[in-house]
């Protein structure tokens, strides 16, 4: 009991038992892999995040050593993610400026908080929660996402200072800055831009054509963007670029992760608590998709609610050395995925790597232009940018194709805290609109057989003394009364008409509102001498009409299958036409 | 066409078509029996939204007339109404001390945007909105107001100054100002209540025994609060009760409705937008409810967004006419159907009574102490108080029993305001929530039918290498995961399984989501070497299914009902069977 309780909520146990020598060597090959191509990415978003760049390679240590303890998946990769970065960078700009004090201590609370979101949501097993982020809305925030990162680091590549969080305010701001850009960082950002590309498209077929082996050629393709550091940085350095206004990271602090104190003043705390709670579920979201698309190459499962006390347990790690909020991000755990990570450790051997070349490279990387930080971030987030769920959604479902839109509208126009609330609240109240106004068909035995369907699709056998609706819906007070309007309209004029069965093979539950709208059509059918059925009435629903008073006031019968409804009262019905003219 | 128009924007040209003198005189009696109860009802009510009291009857006046113009319904009376009074004082109490021109000028305001606000609904048919406040959420919100109303007034009864908008405040000014009690105010306003509890419960037996005709009874029962004022009255003025220390409602201007200008400022208008919102859905709620029921007596119809004119309108004219928000009310309603009224012309000719009180009997209620006033609110609104909702809901559904314990806490600790906006976010968050965790039932066939039912519930036939699963909810993104999760869970470890069925006649809807949930499905099934097939998939849904690429990747077929599945597959899969051992 107490082994398995442990094994539960600390999986390290798990998979730490069986931890053997090839599995030491998988993962650190692994490791190797992912700490190369980590740098020039921590950099890169920590720079996205407004944030100094050392702060995303501290990120990056002790949160991926936390998540190895406490998360369910075994490739995923923790650390700053794109889309996280953005996010941070609007909420804290709100408040502080960045460069300053308070911005970093902003960042710090904001990891914190979202830490804490996280844990409390993991412990009371919210995990279902993120479920009401539907596809085309994640798909659509991800695009917008990745358009608004690419068009905010296009300052870097021209070399202006632009500013602004909506897509408008940044490409107004640029063009304002026009007369300003700085041709030497001009030409290097689009040089590391145009190689990036090629690196991920080009550069391992051409690789592999000059005979190298695919394992080399994969890892030469990983240390592209180390690459495009190593040679931008040699020639700021060599031609004195950082003279002519190619801005540079400049002294980065050569140090192991600092042990910092996020501000608990209430009053930041209330300013940050709503990006807090949005940061929490976007990257839950993030991570848990990665996490569950590469469990399920390998027949893994992940468990969403040990995955948010992961995550919680990484972002407080964050919070305390010097990082700021970070989730699984997807190109990493890839990364890590296809280079044969077997177990969380390769997270751990990664952190120690990072942790090495904050100690000993940070000098190294002075003279690095932020141009080519920005181009490794356009050519990341691009590849993300998707508009085609425009034209799925668009042919499959008009409501599906509504929520899309106003995610990438409004998150282009407004942010990305308002994209993502809108395409939530839009997908809730659709689904909840459509609900409120079911599909009501009314039914007839399809000949030679006992089942029934719509008399408007189908040809099928009806009588006109009974009446058989079926509601595509649950009962439920939405749509309570919609239900009695539709009964009094149909069966008001029909003077033939002696039954109305319901059959409820659609009706998932029955709820008080619902009851009571019953009642009332139960009672407004008696007046009008006709008799109320019910059929194919499931289980659940049928125990809690039981628990009322329904049943016993119902004028009709509950029939267990609509064939069985028609058997009975056409039978009836025919009897009573023969005695009828008499 | 364009009188058919006419006649739905204005019912008027329906009605008033056919009038003639019986309903002229059917008509004009209930109105009279209306005004007699009006008379104190909106003095009153006017007293309980902390405006002066001509203003309750002002709001009676032009409204009335507006309603009889545009409303669908032949017997709702238009007015001040208890709740509505209630959540005016809430509102406008926090903008403006109650007594000074600028609460008045908001109460003025509130019903402008409350008739606009209800205007727009109508004209964009937003009448289904109200469909969202479930029966439970109503009944608790009613409840807790009357609890809350009765004991707002208890102040007036006893003679001392108290405050507050929430149980807790009122209760606590209460005990805070005991010690003023005044003795004369306190006998009048005991006797005043006990008194009109009499002659709710016990004076209309009395004179049906002592031989009065039923009518006359009626009328009598019916003026017993306007005797009560006049008694009260009577008594402050021969004794100089008001020298005493007993408030009276003093000198009321004799006139017609002024024509009153209603703020436009921006800053009281976006302060006042929420609550009136909220005025306008509770009100058009409680409108609706009770024309609804009065209708359906008389197998006439109401509509509901013409309804929205109606009430907006009647808003509107309170606003430019010294009123305050108005709707149709339960009980003068109920008095006016019952008294006969045939016609919306009933209303006009209470207007013109109370227009003529109005103008000439102000002066004779200069003593009536407010103590009777008082009394007069409280034995109304208690009637509407009913805890029993909580313990039939309780018994029903829990999540029902929730809602309205949410509802009446919430409403009685923070106010109208609060309560009934957490009854609506919780009533959809739980439905939203059931819907997350659908029922999945493992179905078989029930012997000797054609019907397909739950195996824990029934005695059913099974087949092992055929596993029907019916799913008892529409698939969409909230729960598009979880089934995923069920079929993994039920499919993987089942080694004898080739066919998996999706019953789908509970599924109503699949939203884009659900459909890239079908497709892993799908996928991993496949993998797997299970196929997966669907049945009973309803005419909309496979409308929708047909614009994807699902059913050509579909390894299975889709089945018209769950029987002809059963019979094709499960002869399959006993050839397998015999062919597996060789």
């Amino acid at each position: 009991m107490f082994s398995s309780a442990f094994r539960r909520y600390l999986p390290v146990f798990d998979w730490g038992r069986n931890y053997n020598k090839d599995s030491f060597s998988n993962d650190m090959i692994a490791a190797v892999i992912v700490t190369i191509m980590l740098i020039p990415q921590s950099l890169a978003y920590a720079l996205l995040a407004g944030l100094p760049p050392e702060m995303g390679l501290y990120a990056s240590i002790l949160p991926i050593i936390l998540y190895a303890i406490f998360g369910t998946s075994r490739a995923l990769a923790v650390g700053p993610v794109a889309v996280v970065s953005l996010m941070t960078a609007a909420s804290i700009g709100q408040i502080a400026e960045s460069g300053t004090a308070g911005y970093a201590i902003a960042a710090l609370t904001l990891a914190m908080l979202s830490g804490g979101i996280l844990l409390l949501m993991g412990v009371f097993k919210l995990g279902f929660l993120a479920n009401f982020l539907s596809h085309p809305v994640i798909a659509g925030f991800i695009t917008a996402s990745g358009v608004l990162i690419a068009s905010s680091q296009l300052k870097h590549i021209l070399g202006v200072d632009a500013k602004g969080h909506t897509l408008v305010e940044i490409v107004v701001s640029i063009f304002e800055h026009l007369g300003e850009v700085n041709l030497a960082t001009l030409l290097i950002g689009v040089s590391a831009t145009l190689f990036l590309f090629w690196v991920r498209k080009g550069m391992k077929p051409m690789l592999l054509e000059m005979g190298l082996k695919p394992r080399l050629a994969d890892v030469l393709t990983k240390a592209g963007p180390v690459g495009a550091v190593v040679v931008t940085t040699a020639v700021v350095w060599i031609f004195g670029l950082d003279q002519s206004g190619v801005k540079i990271v400049g002294s980065v602090p050569q140090s192991l992760p600092p042990l910092t104190m996020p501000s608990f003043s209430s009053e930041l705390i209330g300013a940050l608590f709503v990006p807090a709670l949005l940061i929490s579920i976007i990257g839950f979201v993030e991570s848990v998709s990665v996490a569950q698309t590469l469990a399920a190459k390998k027949r893994q499962r992940i468990d969403p609610d040990q995955e948010l006390i992961g995550l919680g347990a990484a972002n407080i790690g964050a919070a305390f050395t010097g990082g700021y909020p970070v989730t699984g991000g997807f190109a990493r755990s890839v990364v890590n995925f296809d280079a044969g990570a077997e177990t969380p450790a390769a997270g751990a051997y990664t952190a120690v790597g990072l942790a090495i070349a904050a100690v000993s490279l940070t000098p190294l990387i002075f003279f690095l232009p932020k141009a080519t930080l920005a181009a490794t971030i356009i050519v990341a987030v691009l590849s993300l940018v998707d508009f085609s769920i425009l034209k799925h959604s668009w042919s499959y479902s008009k409501s599906d194709f509504s929520a899309v839109a106003a995610t990438i509208l409004l998150t282009l126009g407004f942010g990305v805290e308002t994209g993502v609330s809108a395409g939530v609240i839009l997908s809730i109240a659709l689904y909840l609109y459509k609900t409120s106004r079911p599909h009501i068909a009314e039914v007839g035995l399809v000949p030679g057989t006992e089942h029934f369907r719509n008399i408007n699709r189908h040809e099928v056998l009806t009588s006109p003394q009974l009446l058989t609706i079926r509601i595509d819906e649950s009962l439920y007070f939405a749509n309570a009364r919609f239900l009695e309007d539709y009964i009094y309209d149909r069966a008001v004029d029909d003077d033939c008409l002696k039954h109305v069965v319901l059959q409820c093979s659609a009706v998932n539950e029955v709820d008080f509102s619902a009851l009571e709208s019953l009642e009332a059509i139960n009672h407004r059918l008696q007046d009008a001498g006709i008799q109320l059925h019910l059929s194919e009435v499931k289980g659940p629903v049928m125990d809690r009409l039981q628990r009322s008073h329904f049943l016993d006031e119902l004028s009709g019968r509950v029939f267990l299958s609509q064939y069985q409804a028609q058997e009975e009262l056409a039978s009836v019905c025919t009897r009573q036409t023969a005695q009828a003219p008499a």
